[in-house]
């Protein structure tokens, strides 16, 4: 059975811009930087928020903030999204125009994420209906291989810098495969914008690994959570109600991945550790 | 004259906490990580927003971003901030008690920003009235200096990494020095804090530049130009709108900042060079 699929717009657009500079000794060179670009997204004609991203996947942005937001709760009660970018906007019809966006969006908490600071509504009263299957393992090989695929990927980070990525990998115990890469200004743009393709293709997170370049502050983890993924791993750091959240949540999180180092805050007993993986 | 100052609590509060983490060869290693809490402003009695924040300088972060959303213009109107961390909140006093939060508050742009990513109201719509001075000059190795100073200060990031530095320096043309240097867990939180402490002492901007460890999007050079600092630099990137945004308010832009290097995106017209300061 194919899930069903709003009709979407493919308004893709460029996200890096030449540009001349000069260096300490004053010498002219060109750079790459990335695109930063101001989405403002209607919800039935009601403006709902203006959104600052590259650009690159402004359809799933918009489907992942809908959902992470928890403005909307069926996919099919979305009935389009069209982004145009003359207009810098992105036109969401849902099917029975009675979203209160007022009353969902009465509370705001302003968090430490990058990109989308805001979360509307009470995000903690979720946490207790998440449950992340316990019993899911993985080896310490298929850890250095998602450190390795990050290392070797294409990206604007590496073009341009001044952005963030945030991927998923299918779990294969002693292998993993890249399922969607996402790179964006702001962390949170590039997670809710891989929730949006998750929510599309109907996928659950029970069998993902998550991997961001960024920190992991509370809202990373309530991201995670939300979206089922029993796995975050950073390049980065996290903070103490990250972990908190995760030890709430038994999610399992690991610190400044890099090479084959990594280190465990919680949840080490999905981990199965093998020596020879580290030489 | 004595600025006026209004009552203030002193909430400043432990900022790291310990944790043992278990690394890539299953060995234990204690480690600290950055608190990150959740502080509830109270604009005379009624809920404003949620910053999720390290608690360092919590009564200057909350005059910050007051200040930053124009949700008050002038420091008089504040009576007093209390923080207190048993509820979470700081509770702000004005002297007229006519604040139309509702009013003000009805626009959201999310940005790019760490930390506090809602922008309330239309911030564009100001970038008329900034007015940076274009005599102000640096030396480079005045540069040089503060990238010595950031790089051998004492940090919450070398011991527990996971936060974003803000610091301004006074200008003194061929040296500098260093008035606030202030971490949190997002980098709007720190340059808020600063604008903050800047509001208190009645300091103005223009004899100021500012360092960020985080990358310079729209919103902070946004928040530097409302500050009247004329010098942004970073130790990361920038991206195209942030760029935009300097060469319509004239803001001078220094980015990649580390060692002896830097990359001028922007205002070179305003950094002596001195090429005996590269070796």
């Amino acid at each position: 059975m194919n899930p069903y699929r709003p009709q979407l717009s493919h308004a893709a657009s460029a996200v890096t811009h030449p540009l001349d500079v000069i260096d300490e000794c004053g010498r002219t060179q060109s750079i790459e930087i990335p695109g930063e670009r101001p989405l403002t997204i209607y919800l039935d004609k009601k403006e709902l928020v203006t959104l600052m991203t590259i650009g690159g996947a402004p359809e799933a942005l918009v489907l992942g903030y809908l959902r992470n937001q928890r403005l909307v709760n069926d996919l099919e009660e979305i009935d389009s999204i069209q982004v145009d970018w003359e207009t810098e906007s992105a036109a969401v019809k849902t099917k029975h125009k009675n979203i209160d966006i007022e009353e969902l969006t009465s509370k705001r908490t302003v968090t430490t994420g990058c990109g989308q600071g805001t979360v509307f509504g009470d995000f903690m009263t979720q946490i207790d209906n998440i449950n992340l299957p316990s019993e899911v393992k993985v080896t310490q090989s298929a850890l250095n291989q998602i450190v390795e695929i990050i290392r070797t990927h294409p990206s604007i980070y590496k073009r341009a810098g001044s952005v963030h990525a945030c991927a998923v990998f299918r779990n294969k115990h002693d292998h993993v495969e890249l399922v969607y890469f996402i790179e964006d200004v702001g962390r949170h743009n590039a997670v809710d914008a891989i929730s949006g393709m998750m929510w599309l293709e109907g996928m659950s997170g029970g069998e993902l690994i998550f991997y961001t370049t960024g920190r992991l502050t509370s809202e990373m983890v309530i991201k995670g959570g939300q979206m089922g993924i029993p796995f975050l791993m950073t390049r980065s750091g996290a903070t103490q109600m990250a972990l908190e959240l995760s030890q709430k949540i038994n999610l399992t999180i690991l610190t400044r991945c890099s090479g084959k180092h990594f280190l465990v805050y919680q949840g080490a007993q999905r981990i199965i550790f093998q020596p020879t993986a580290v030489v």
